[in-house]
């Protein structure tokens, strides 16, 4: 299926591992452009080389933490006019609700909510005007089911979500979708460290915690990052123009609700 | 974007015209071998020709009302082992509630809930024991935004919507994912059919009752039906195994509700 | 608190044990005068005279199947102008997908969703020329949580409350409100029931069937039908006028979904 | 009906007014003892005399903003032990998405997100241990229904919505709930204030604005705080125990969708 993207940029945030680079994969083999971004320098200059000498697109690497203004300087600077924004980030550790304090939260909405929101100020204008845009954030199937212990990630993606999707009202109308990605247990780096999580909250073994993921979820199995990367590229896709504000759950069939 | 379709056979009910008939076109363009059904010889014939023509699949004509168990087990002769279902009809005509008798809601819910039900029954158990299925209903935006003149089309649906959710959550541990798709105002025969109704009930012109059709979707646009059918491949792709019991709207945007 | 329901008159379907009959017994404790409904003569007549003894109402019994239109008339003609209309019924039992015929679903459907949806066609009118109405169902968590083995219950009642929400759009700008009670797992002669079920499906004792129940539940127990009953009647009040088109969930905090 | 309330303690922010004032006097009329809060000396004072005058209950004043620590300690110290804490807070004004800056997001989220988090922070422990609490906060319509004007409101709301939610499922087990609350006008000073925002945006007169304010509510009228107020009382019942994590809609029967 031709996605209609040959040609096109995308400014990736968190993509030099687990589901970010997964889109990148899937959006760099369609011919897109990609800005690859991370913390770490020796990962991001990586991603940009192999997904450059895959698939023959341009890859530019913008290292540092995407929450922080700089960054968000420096994406736009390697890319003045994105056609697709992925907004991504890592999730705050799990916390009891009790030993949240105002600090806390602070900074947690301010990653995962406040500076997501900025930069998609700095970009959805110009996508307007040049009539093609797609926005995705990668959120958490928590959103739509919250556990007390993981309150400051759902609260701020919550918000978040929310947010975009009233945006998403006036911007279909300018070929500008935005839509939300709700996540549960691909096999990533963010599963093996949970379980490390749980291995020392319950005294388990790592086979035992991994096994207890797997049980979690409808489906037998994780996810495979490149599934979401590639559900990632559709969304971002031409033939996706009419499909906007959607939270679409990838995650084995797991969601009790029925919407 | 290849989503390991090819050589798979599809069964599509209701396939010959409208987002059945884009549906078609999108599995054939993939590779997939299709069952086209319609209630009119001369167009499932042509949908076959050309399907068969263009993408050099097999493209079986199965005539008849796919509400009914004659036609459910020519479907069945044409293709014993289907990977890939889609469920779908037409919808009743808008009828005010204090009109719904008995029998009419009787009619509806055997068409538009209980035969796909019924259906589903017959192919759900090879699916799982062969390992890959993909089984998608079209229903209606209106499921998640009922309105009274619609109470035939919603209801039904809905109905059908919560049992296919259910099953969704066993399937998916067999590689069987269940999903629908909520679709608002395609330009298809069906919106130029609304389009008259609106005319006579409210005494406007053609043009007027398309352009409120328009004004009603936030893209400021009807849907394509190439748009409504790539979506459909996509759900049935090799690659969407992770995604199941999801209502997908494809609506412009329009719906208001967060989730 | 004053409902302001003194001298009201109610048909309340199936209130002669569990949950109608908490529902009559709040209902009477304000006032309202109660047709009260079952298909055991002696249960009736025993309900009306405990209501009618312990409240000073008018309590009328109508022995039959209320899904049945000679009830409906029979329930009418005991209450020409009813206020209140508790719409409910018996469920279907647990059964296997696969096992669900044609007839079965023929037959839950006429009795879960199609006579409620008649009997309302009955009164409605009148409430509306009245301006005052309040018409409830009693549903069940399930159509919110689909699984599989309640197919036949949760997929009427799902086609039930999506018709009655767009009913209550225009209902409501005459003062009648049309809501929806979803109640999980209260201590009644259901539980019980369920409770049989399932200590032969899964070999347990009754003791360990009902600890199950108990432990399927957040709140650490079962509810009780009084607090079912004392819902309805908040949902009847008269200022409860402006609440119209919810589903409330009564299930000890257990829905695991945001919204 | 009686609440089983009568001498049970409340603390509630925002209460010298609208919908806080009529939570107030639906609670005090049970016989409830309330801390009443306001910003304005005067306000908070007359509200205390009137509902201890009328209901001979103690009203104890707190002025100040409920949003800082310090009034948080006040309020405590007013009263140490609370059964019934009602969130509220004033919301933001209508501020287009591209003129949100990163200190008008920090504000907001901590005002309508933060602050009271901390707050049940500090209560809800001991509403656990003495095995009774009701902790109810008055969110908005529109966290389910986001609107890119008001996203300085329902941004944080959600957030709030989620973690809260996620708690519920928690303190549900020691008799402690927790239900959000969503309005849509209301006839109090805020939509006095929505009509004059309006007024100049659209350049419409005082009686057109408020006219534009009945049209969209499907009840053809403003909802009367009492209706709010003795909602909230209900959810704050003896009997509401078994009800929690819910999501209140009050909203004249308008909001279009399903759940």
């Amino acid at each position: 299926m031709d996605l209609g993207l040959s040609g096109r940029s995308a400014i990736l945030m968190a993509s030099s591992r687990g589901l970010g680079r997964a889109c990148a994969e899937s959006l760099a083999r369609e011919g897109v452009h990609v800005v690859i971004n991370g913390r770490t320098d020796a990962d991001v200059n990586q991603a940009c080389d192999e997904l450059a000498g895959s698939h023959g697109v341009n890859a530019t690497p913008v290292v540092g933490d995407a929450t922080t203004s700089a960054v968000h300087d420096a994406l736009l600077e390697a890319c003045q006019r994105p056609d697709i924004v992925l907004l991504n980030g890592g999730g705050p550790p799990p916390t009891a609700f009790d030993d949240i304090d105002a600090a806390m939260w602070k900074d947690t909405l301010q990653a995962t909510m406040v500076s997501p929101l900025l930069f998609v100020q700095r970009v959805i204008g110009g996508m307007q005007e040049r009539r093609f845009g797609r926005i995705v954030a990668i959120s958490s199937a928590m959103v739509k089911s919250p556990s007390p212990i993981m309150s400051m990630s759902h609260g701020p993606r919550l918000g978040l979500t929310g947010v975009l999707k009233g945006l998403s009202k006036s911007a279909v109308a300018h070929n500008v979708t935005i839509n939300t990605m709700l996540p549960e247990r691909f096999d990533t780096g963010r599963q093996e460290q949970m379980a490390h999580v749980v291995m020392k909250a319950r005294g388990v073994t790592y086979e035992e915690a991994r096994a207890q993921q797997v049980a979690s979820i409808n489906a037998g199995r994780l996810g495979r990052p490149s599934e979401f990367g590639d559900t990632f590229a559709f969304l971002c896709s031409a033939q996706a123009g009419y499909m906007s504000g959607q939270a679409i759950q990838l995650d084995g069939g797991s969601y009790v609700g029925l919407f």
